[in-house]
């Protein structure tokens, strides 16, 4: 079996993250990291970023012990992006502390010619003028998948509906997706999203699990209810590598394929959230996996009954 | 096939709601009014609960219609319960602007003798000091539900977790949730219960869905994604009514069966939202239960395929 190889754009950083359970110092971290790390169980992965000058030797060899394909990580004179944040109790959303871009802030991703064709891309939360200059450097993709975030809601919503109307699937999280709809309810905002030109979109619900909704299908996963919840940086970019890792290795996108991709997203997820930095999604074993996925789906299946067979009156329990 | 009955314990209220798609005025209300057209689909129901004089007979008329009995609901001296609420745009949380308990005040379930050995019982939300009355006036049931609401939970903790932990299945909202376990993690809050002796609880999420969790089992349904969402009131206790009404239904409570009756629980909730007071419950076909049973079943049925399969070598696709 060949398994078709997966191209992500991003960011790839060093992260300084505090949480009730511990801290983390300049560990590695950015979207496309926490993707490929996660993908990397699934498929072959492309990563395409930038690092500075002191980007450490051993997070490159993390990358590369999953045999992530670095010849697209671009090394510019200067330093690598940073990010400083905290999680407070609840652990729902980050508090930024400090952001330096350094290198990033100067960074427009280039495809090289070996990588044009990859059938598979993510296209991680950068700015999406850069996401709309990727898509113009390859040739259309089997499926490509977008994420984004508030900052470009805010600022560029018309560039991320531009995204959004090019990419197959495209990934919110909640507030994300009522944000760009404009509508509370998440039923009326994935409608929305799919009137305002969405092929698919994908709405990440954290502890809530996910929600797959495209013009034919309407579908969702509970998150892994995991224990140890440590530290929810890179969450989103996990899901995502599981459930585009999925299609890729499973090799067809099929309302069964795309209802396990994103059980695997929300397996990755899972993974990831359990420490800092994405350790555990390097180290994570394929039993691992495979048992947070069996349970995912057990936590779900079931035979369903008709609870009115046609033997039975259908009225048969109220008035006599 | 005879099923067996369901008994409900709780209100019978007059409500007048305002929602941003418009009101009812004193229209038929109360936990046991919602639960018992609810149930009704699935089961024989048996209500008591406490009325005053003014109590219209179209209400009653409409319970009858569904078949449920009402030979436990008791005429008082005095005018119906009656509250008076409403929703905001985001319809989560109802503001009260009005509660009169009148003849419910001095309310004090009596179950005669031709109720007490009912199989299924449905607590629903009252003063907990009146649910164990009601636990002591009753054979032990086959399964029994307990509701309950921040209210006492705030006042009565202790008596909440007794009634908790005489029951079969406690049903809580998110908040009760966090509330009553003190842990704002769902999945904690639910293990949380589960310590201070709950045999199972379930774990009500709105549009997420709804959670169960046992020592054994823990699995979840999603939301039926309702398009026209009118009055969110009673929908907790038509879920309650869809969940045991299965189950009593379907005659056993293996894993297959409490899926099922989750599933059943999310479809008849949402059929109640879909208009002012539980008409919609009442009106139900057997034709909507059974497709948007269908539609949950489909939203999360899917066959899992082994992603790293013994043939394949598992780190195949990480470094050659």
């Amino acid at each position: 079996m060949s398994v078709a190889p997966i191209l992500v754009v991003g960011s790839v950083a060093l992260d300084s993250v505090r949480t009730p359970f511990g801290e983390a110092v300049e560990a590695l971290g950015g979207s496309a990291s926490y993707f490929s790390l996660s993908a990397s169980h699934f498929a072959p992965v492309r990563l395409v970023a930038v690092v500075g000058e002191d980007f450490p030797f051993e997070s490159r060899a993390l990358l590369e012990s999953r045999g992530v394909d670095l010849s697209g990580l671009e090394t510019a004179k200067g330093r690598t992006f940073r990010w400083r944040g905290e999680y407070s109790a609840e652990l729902g959303h980050a508090h930024t502390l400090e952001t330096q871009l350094n290198v990033f802030s100067v960074f427009h991703p280039r495809i090289e010619a070996q990588h044009r064709r990859t059938p598979f891309v993510f296209l991680a939360n950068i700015d999406p003028d850069l996401q709309l200059e990727v898509l113009r450097q390859i040739d259309r993709p089997t499926l490509s998948l977008s994420d984004t975030m508030n900052y470009w809601i805010a600022r560029k919503p018309d560039r991320v509906l531009e995204v959004l109307r090019e990419v197959d699937v495209a990934l919110l999280n909640e507030e994300e997706a009522r944000a760009l709809a404009g509508e509370t309810q998440l039923v009326r905002a994935a409608n929305r999203l799919l009137d305002q030109g969405a092929r698919a979109v994908i709405i990440k619900k954290g502890e809530h699990g996910a929600l797959f909704q495209s013009r034919d299908e309407r579908f969702i996963t509970p998150a892994y209810p995991v224990q140890g919840l440590t530290d929810p940086t890179g969450a989103g970019d996990s899901f995502a590598g599981g459930f585009i890792g999925w299609l890729a290795r499973c090799g067809n996108r099929d309302g069964n394929a795309l209802r396990q991709a994103l059980a695997c997203g929300a397996t990755m997820a899972s993974i990831a959230i359990e420490d800092f930095s994405p350790r555990r999604l390097a180290e994570a074993l394929p039993d691992d996996i495979r048992g947070r996925l069996q349970t995912l789906h057990g936590m779900m299946h079931f035979e369903l009954t008709d609870p009115f067979p046609p033997a039975a009156s259908p009225r048969q329990a109220g008035p006599a």
